[in-house]
C-alpha cells in the first residue's frame, strides 16, 4: 500500500509500504477513508523537531475496519470508525481516570505497540490498529459523505478543544479567550461555546478564520497580540480578563500570551504541544493564583459525547478543513499548510 | 509602642516605633492578643530573600479592635477579631471572584497601602488596619483563650492548607498526598481530611510532625524523598499516584516531588511560596496532564467556613503550634523555627 513518509525538512513523500496485517488478537485492519495534517506535523516539516531517520507519519484518521483479530468484540468489519490520535485500551486505570493519553498499554501512530512491533500512521491507505476494541469508536450507521470532515475532526482537532475547555473548567456562563486560530483553536471556540461560555474572545488576524471563530459562537475577535492583546482582552473583560484562556498554539509567545490575559484566580487550560518552549513562570503564577490545566487530549474519552451532535449537525467543527486533496498529494498539503495558504487540508486515499 | 523589625541575616529585633493610629476613614486599630512566625518569614532570616534594608515584618494576627475610623461600619470597638495575611476591601472585583489576594485596593503587612501609608506588621504590640470592614473577622463573642492558637491558623496556615486542598480539586473520595510537614503541610493534610479525601499519606521524616499529621487525619506516612518517595507514593496509590498532591514548601525539590507524584490527569494544588524556583517543566505537565493550581492563599475568603468548626472544636489546627514564647523573644521564635526546634511559634505581646 502507499502511506506517507517524512524524510526530512520539508521533505514528505508517498512511498509503498507493505501492507498492514493483524499481529495480535486485539487488533484490526482500517481502511483509510480520511485522513489530514496536523499543526504538530509542521514542526517535523519545519525542521524545528528533527527527523534523524525516515518516519511514517500523521495520526487522524476515520475508515472503515476491514480485518478484525480474534479477540475483537467491539468491533466489526464493515464498521466506519473514528480512530483518536493514539491507540489505548479505554480500560486501564489511566483510561479509568480520564487519562486515555496516558494507557498502560497505549501508544502513537507511527510508533511501536507495546510488544515492540511497529504501527503505521494515519497518512496512508491502510493501518494496523493495536487494541481496537479500546481505540476505535464505531458510528451507528454508515455516515454521509458530507459528515466525513466534522467525524475526521473527532479524531483530534474537536477532541482537543473540548479539552482545552474542560481542563480550563469553562462552564455555564464562564468568560473565555482563545489564543491561536488554527483548526484546533477555532475548535476551542466551538467547544467553549457548547459548554455554555457566555463570552468566548478570538485572538486572530486572519479575516478567514476570524469568521469561522464567529460562526462557530465567537462573541469577539481580538488582532491585537503581545502587550496591545494583553491590553485588549483586559479591557474586554472588566479589566481583569476572563476567567479561562484556552491556549491552543505551544510556542512561548502563546503561552506568555494566556498567562498574562487571564484574570486573577483564572486558568489557563493548554493544548498546544510545547515546542520546547521556555518552562512556566511559577511565581507569576503563584502571584495571581493562575492555574495551568491541560496536556496532550485524551480525545478517545470525548467521542462518544461529540458524535451525536455531528452526526445531528448541532455542530460542524469540520468547518476548520478548507482544502481537500488526494492522499498522492501529501507534499502540497503540507506545503499549503506551512505557508499558512491552507487552515486544515483532509487527505482522501 | 513594640514591634518586630528584621535587619538582615539572622538579626530580628524587637524595636520602638510609632504607635498606629487611625489615618483613613477604612481603617482600624488592633491590639495584638497573637502573632506568630511564618516558614516564609524564614527566606529573610537566612538571607535568602534579602532585606535592603530594615523593615517591619510578620504577617499573622488575632487581636482585639480598640480604634475604628468613621467609614467602618462591620467591625466595632471591642471586636476580636482574626486578621488574614494580607488586607482587602472584599468587595472589589478580584475579592468577589474568591481572589482577595488580588484585591484591587489591597496588600501587605509591612507595606504600604494604596493610598502610599506605612502598613504596620503583625509581630507587634498593635496594628493599623487597611479596609478594616474587608479585611477583619470578627468572632461571634470573645473566644477562650485555649483557642486562640486554632484562631490564628485562619489568618494564613489553614486558610492555606484548605486552598491547596482547593486548588487541587480535593472532594469527598479523593487520594492525596501531602509534600511538606511544616504547619501549612500539616494544615493541608487536615484541610483534605475535612474535604472527604479517602485517602491522605503525608511526607515527613520528623516523628512530632509525623504524629500530628495522624492526628489530623492522615492515612499514611512516607518517609523517603526524591526517586524513593515518588516510587512509594506510586506504589501506595495504585501504582500511578494519588490524584491530588498538595505542595506546601515552595522549593524546586519540593515542586518536583509533588509533580512527579501525583498520577497522570491529576492536579499539584501548590500553596509554598515559590522561592526562586526553577520554573515548571510544561512538557512533562503536558505529556501526562498534569495540572498546577494554586498561589497565594485568598484566606480571606475561607475565615467564615472554616470559623464555626474552630470555635466548636470540630478542628483543631492550633496543633501546629509546638512553642509559645512572649513578643519580646522574638529573636528566640526565629532562631528556634530556623533551627527546627519548633515547627511554629505563637508570639504573645
Amino acid at each position: 500500500m502507499r502511506a506517507t513518509v517524512i524524510y526530512g525538512e520539508r521533505d514528505v513523500r508517498l512511498d509503498d509500504v507493505p501492507d498492514p496485517q493483524i499481529l495480535l488478537p486485539t487488533d484490526a485492519v482500517v481502511r483509510v477513508v480520511a485522513a489530514c495534517v496536523c499543526g504538530s506535523d509542521l514542526w517535523s516539516y519545519r525542521g524545528i523537531a528533527p527527523t534523524p531517520h525516515p518516519r511514517r507519519i500523521g495520526h487522524e484518521l476515520v475508515g472503515i475496519v476491514e480485518e478484525v483479530g480474534a479477540g475483537v468484540q467491539a468491533i466489526a468489519v464493515g464498521d466506519f470508525v473514528i480512530a483518536p490520535f493514539y491507540f489505548c485500551d479505554n480500560t486501564c486505570v489511566n483510561c479509568a481516570n480520564g487519562v486515555s493519553t496516558s494507557c498502560l498499554h497505549g501508544g502513537w501512530w507511527g510508533s511501536t505497540d507495546r510488544d515492540g512491533h511497529p504501527v503505521d500512521a494515519a497518512q496512508g491507505e491502510r493501518v494496523r490498529v493495536p487494541c481496537a476494541d479500546g481505540t476505535l469508536v464505531a458510528t451507528p450507521t454508515m455516515p454521509d459523505d458530507a459528515l466525513i470532515p466534522s467525524l475526521l475532526t473527532l479524531a483530534d482537532v474537536m477532541g482537543t478543544g473540548h479539552h482545552a475547555a474542560l481542563s480550563a473548567g469553562v462552564t455555564a456562563g464562564s468568560t473565555v479567550a482563545v489564543v491561536g486560530d488554527g483548526a484546533v483553536g477555532l475548535c476551542a471556540v466551538l467547544a467553549a461555546k457548547r459548554l455554555g461560555a457566555s463570552q468566548v474572545v478570538a485572538m486572530s488576524r486572519h479575516a478567514d478564520r476570524q469568521a469561522i471563530a464567529l460562526e462557530f459562537g465567537a462573541t469577539g475577535i481580538v488582532v491585537e497580540r503581545g502587550d496591545a492583546g494583553v491590553a485588549r482582552i483586559k479591557e474586554l473583560f472588566d479589566g481583569i480578563g476572563p476567567d479561562a484562556v484556552l491556549e491552543c498554539v505551544g510556542t512561548a509567545e502563546s503561552m506568555d500570551q494566556a498567562i498574562r490575559s487571564v484574570r486573577p484566580g483564572g486558568t489557563v487550560g493548554y493544548v498546544g504541544v510545547p515546542n520546547g518552549g521556555p518552562e512556566l513562570p511559577v511565581r507569576t503564577l503563584f502571584n495571581s493564583n493562575i492555574g495551568v490545566n491541560g496536556g496532550v487530549a485524551p480525545v478517545r474519552g470525548y467521542i462518544e459525547e461529540l458524535l451525536p451532535e455531528v452526526l445531528s449537525g448541532a455542530i460542524n467543527p469540520g468547518r476548520v478543513f478548507d482544502l481537500e486533496l488526494p492522499l498522492s498529494d501529501v507534499a502540497e498539503a503540507y506545503a499549503a499548510m506551512d505557508e499558512r495558504r491552507a487552515t486544515k487540508v483532509l487527505l482522501r486515499p
